[in-house]
């Protein structure tokens, strides 16, 4: 299969000069994003596009380049560059890259030029005979490239003898002549708006040069040459004999081919040094069975066999860690989940209230999920037990007093993954019954807060709820509910845990006022209640006269793992649904059977008023035992119900609660 | 209530020098261990054991010191130290503390005080007479410890007058009189079997020094004085005078005190600085309420209030880290599961095989459960995708091809809790289907493999399997149960996960051959299958010809989290159970429905060949196709069977199936 290649001890033989494949790392990363994206784990051949430059300088092989752009074949074509599409077969394993048959490949891609000659249809698309094929095994996870390319050529039976050996058009053109012969390519391309006429006919006098397309077949064949060597064609002269042979082989007898080099000399461009010869052209058999072709190309070592391009070592490490963290999450389309809208996920803005056990959790299942956007607020010091607990922590940052948790968390983040926004806020959520009216100073730090909170509440999508008291999650439970914000939240007892979604209310213009006829099933997003729906007591000063296991979160260490994940599987869940929060609830039997309670209202009562009131309505809060949030929700009179049903045993008294507040 | 303390204006009136406390590191230590340990949220006043030193230099404070010793109340005390006794009231929380009633506290000893003195008790043992009280408050979390000593102390109604002023005795005394008195105080020492009698009496002529205990009234009373002021005797003789006036007030107005100072002076032991004056004792009142009494101390600032602590400054970090980390745990076993034995749990050392997603999740769940010794194998680099899902690992630990995961694995838990004994093996697992023996140094290496993994299961007491292919579980499946390890499972799919544990087969010598009675309800730990027993086909080389989405565990990120805390959450349950791995599998209805099949026993085939041939058995398995294996456990006669049966549809051929192999 070497045969035609070059050989120097040969001279009468006609010998061409092989493409190179030169890959761009470009085209690998487009090739890396089709497949993750697009092709998955399709297999099916797809069109590619390359191109060869006729500008290079002596020396440099022969190269055809695939670049970024290879996948766009309708794309535009570089100056002084002839395209070459290719089918481009990718494999799903390296066990089916090497196992792919090379020669049936080929086989087939060598008679499609074939056919293409016989029928003509070369002849009016020349650039069929400049196909390519290109096998390749992406392994994504190590950023390594498997390929071998193939530039199919077919084979006359017998070789091919050089009439009158190549000599350089200057020896034999006038300066006239030559730039004769510049003027009437470029009209050339001009007319058929092309950046280069890969072949082309040729006639000359002593005075003129006239060029024309191979249909107007005349005297002198030329090629759109890309080789440098002074001896030897570039590779697509190959077909194009063929087609020749094919086409003018009964009228012909010696072709006179013309190397068309178009290359930049001493910043002028200069085809002086084209390469002109004369060939004799084989007979083709009379049967019209496709020839022998060649054209796998060989690898560095000069051995059949294909080459291995390893990306990792010479991509930016941080935005190889970026493609690498897309790479798991985009897998799950391709065969489990092909619905999945990732976008939705990476980017959404999370705000995490909490950089404890729980938001550490929820902050590490979210680089998970490529969530890029992750917003701490927390007001704790790092201390010495947090870290084994604690994923975001190290022995380190507990030393001098410890680091701050918001800050250090966002350090964290940075370090396991550079390319996250992440933003900490040193800072204290306002309480009920935390008074915060000692002094002007205080107020005006907790009105500080509140304006801070409603901030950045604004500027997220979703608010989790991860704080160690009961308390603490009130005021985002309100503002969120009045920004309309989706908010999970997720609380630890000692083996168990809650983990929640709270109710996101429709827009007040929207709202259309669904009809109540889903009270025994399911139910709707907008009308889930929240944390507090179901408390009895209004949230107070929880914090006051604890003892050191009630200070601290006390469970079982495996629990923060599992909540803070399904925290996070919930919001994917829920951002995954077509209505995102306003998702309605699976039916389940157990809840469903009870019948919905007024409590279910007691937070719109609130909203309306810290809607109304806004800080002052808050202070009141902040600085108020219980008593104010129990009178204004209803609670006190519930409570006072309670005991006077027990008081009197009625049932019917008990029933009423139901309807009373 | 200061009116008896030091005034330099007032000469005629006694004053007493005050205790300063004294409580070192060790104290507090010992309190936290006793606090988490034993008292936990148990506030009842516990006895504890101070002491005062009589060998200090002039000019330091008396100090009543409280070490590491003060729990152990019936332990030796210190040369030259008499010991105190007091009360200790830790309260839970700083609250309490703040709102203990220090006047009642302090009534409450004085009364027992004074009670004793009428009683005569206090005669018999005058140590009564330097009790204390010590309130105190733990903040655990920081290492912040709050206290306020009492070192209660009745008051005359009036003033105690000096009558002769005080005189140093080597003034008075001659020397021969001196070392009389120093011999005399060693004797009844010696006679009493204690390091320094607190009070006593003395007698003494110009030629001698008689000594006896209080109840043998004569003429000097002596007190063994810690103070260092040569004008005021220290605290000790203060509740002394009361006794002296209750048992002989009536005999005596005027008695004389010997301060007996017992320093060392340029190396040697000297007494001479003793003090010696006289004081007129006042008349008691004559009925026998107690008389007020005063001792709260004061706090560095000259105010009465309490001191606070804070040693998480001084302490070595890596110590406090350890004792934080334990503080949570110990925590549960306050209120919640007093029961808990977490010795049980530390002290467990873990063979995780598998340092990815699974691992690092496990690995971090055992440090919050105060796990210490945590082994990894694995063979792969960290990739750029791994630390966005595998919380041990960050984006530097990619860079340059990445780290090994065992080795990386190990340094970071190092990172989080420097006191962790963790350890990295950088190794394959030989595995079914994967061939050995492509030459003489591959199959060494094999067995060289399997011969530490052997090692490693034998040193620890957990395996995890926490691999990402289900051959790879295969031979540290067949060990671990020749070993009789408990071996816990955990596996990933896309949103379903197995987390289990597997049977642990009775010693060979001791297992009884229970009666099959429980073949429809509860399953003993010993007849518990392994991940292999509920297959029908053998393990084999699952990672040729994998697609990406195949090579990578393609799974909902927040599930490698929930599995890996259940894993170690089961494996602390399964170590809390009295029978540990042999626990029995509690019933569940749908489960147990079925009856059990011969394939629970196909393991333990493969049991046998191994514990008989060895490595010469595993050799083969690595080098087979499933073929062997299946023969082996009889899978080539179930799936012959099967097939048979589907072409028959002879439903009875079918049911043979569980009683052929």
């Amino acid at each position: 299969p070497y045969c035609n290649e070059i050989s120097p001890h040969l001279y009468l033989k006609l010998q061409f000069a092989p493409f190179s494949s030169a890959l761009e790392a470009g085209f690998w990363h487009q090739l890396t994003q089709k497949k993750l994206n697009d092709y998955r784990l399709d297999e099916s051949p797809k069109c590619i596009k390359g191109y060869y430059y006729n500008g290079d300088p002596v020396g440099l092989p022969t190269r055809l380049t695939l670049e970024f752009s290879a996948f766009d074949v309708d794309g535009p074509t570089p100056a002084r560059c002839c395209p070459a599409l290719g089918m481009l077969y990718n494999t799903n394993t390296l066990d089916a890259f090497k196992a792919a048959d090379k020669k049936a490949l080929l086989e087939k891609e060598a008679k499609e030029i074939w056919e293409a000659i016989q029928s003509g249809a070369a002849l009016k698309n020349p650039s069929v005979l400049c196909r390519f094929i290109l096998l390749t095994f992406a392994d994504l996870k190590k950023y390594h490239f498997y390929y071998w390319f193939c530039f199919p050529a077919l084979c006359f039976p017998e070789a091919l003898k050089i009439i009158q050996p190549p000599v350089i058009l200057e020896e034999v053109f006038s300066p006239k002549q030559i730039s004769a012969l510049q003027e009437a390519y470029d009209s050339l391309c001009i007319k058929r708006g092309i950046t280069a006429v890969p072949f082309f006919l040729m006639k000359y006098t002593d005075d003129a040069v006239h060029m024309a397309l191979l249909e107007d077949w005349e005297v002198t064949v030329g090629v759109y040459d890309p080789c440098t060597l002074s001896q030897h064609p570039g590779w697509p002269l190959r077909n194009l004999l063929v087609l020749l042979a094919k086409q003018w082989g009964s009228k012909l007898d010696v072709v006179e081919v013309l190397c068309f080099r178009d290359r930049t000399l001493q910043g002028n461009r200069s085809i002086q040094h084209s390469v002109l010869f004369q060939v004799k052209l084989p007979e083709l058999p009379n049967n019209s069975v496709c020839l022998k072709s060649v054209g796998w190309e060989k690898n560095p070592k000069g051995a059949m066999g294909p080459r291995m391009v390893n990306l990792s070592e010479c991509m930016d490490p941080k935005r190889l860690a970026e493609s690498s963290v897309d790479l798991n999450l985009k897998l799950m389309r391709w065969r489990l989940v092909p619905s999945l809208d990732l976008d939705k996920v990476v980017n959404t803005k999370c705000l995490l209230l909490g950089a404890g056990t729980l938001g550490c959790n929820v902050a590490r299942t979210l680089m998970g999920w490529g969530v890029r956007h992750i917003t701490f607020v927390d007001n704790a010091k790092i201390s010495y037990s947090n870290p084994v607990r604690q994923p975001l922590y190290e022995f380190e940052d507990c030393l001098g007093g410890g680091k701050s948790k918001a800050t250090a968390a966002v350090d964290r983040l940075t370090k396991i993954f550079p390319g996250v926004s992440a933003e900490g806020y040193n800072m204290s959520i306002p309480m009920p019954g935390h008074p915060v009216n000692f002094s002007q100073a205080t107020l005006s730090q907790a009105q500080k807060d509140v304006v801070q909170l409603e901030k950045l509440i604004s500027e997220h999508d979703v608010v989790f709820l991860l704080m160690d008291t009961r308390e603490s999650r009130w005021l985002p439970t309100v503002i969120a509910a009045s920004k309309r914000k989706l908010v999970v939240n997720a609380a630890l007892g000692f083996d168990t845990f809650v983990v929640m979604r709270h109710g996101l209310k429709k827009p007040p213009v929207t709202a259309p006022g669904v009809p109540g006829s889903s009270l025994f099933s399911n139910i709707p997003g907008h009308k889930l209640g929240c944390y507090f729906c179901n408390d009895v007591v209004a949230p107070g000063d929880s914090t006051r006269d604890r003892t050191l296991d009630q200070q601290c979160t006390v469970s079982r260490p495996g629990l923060a793992m599992i909540a803070g994940a399904l925290a996070v599987e919930l919001m994917v869940s829920i951002l995954q649904h077509s209505e995102g929060g306003y998702a309605v609830a699976s039916s389940s039997d157990d809840r469903m059977n009870e019948p919905p309670t007024s409590l279910g209202l007691v937070p719109h009562q609130v909203l309306d008023h810290y809607e109304r009131e806004g800080f002052s309505f808050l202070s009141k809060v902040f600085n108020s035992s219980h008593s104010f949030l129990e009178d204004l929700t209803g609670l006190t009179l519930l409570h006072q119900e309670t005991q006077a049903a027990e008081v009197n045993h009625k049932p019917t008294l008990h029933q009423n609660l139901f309807h009373s507040s």
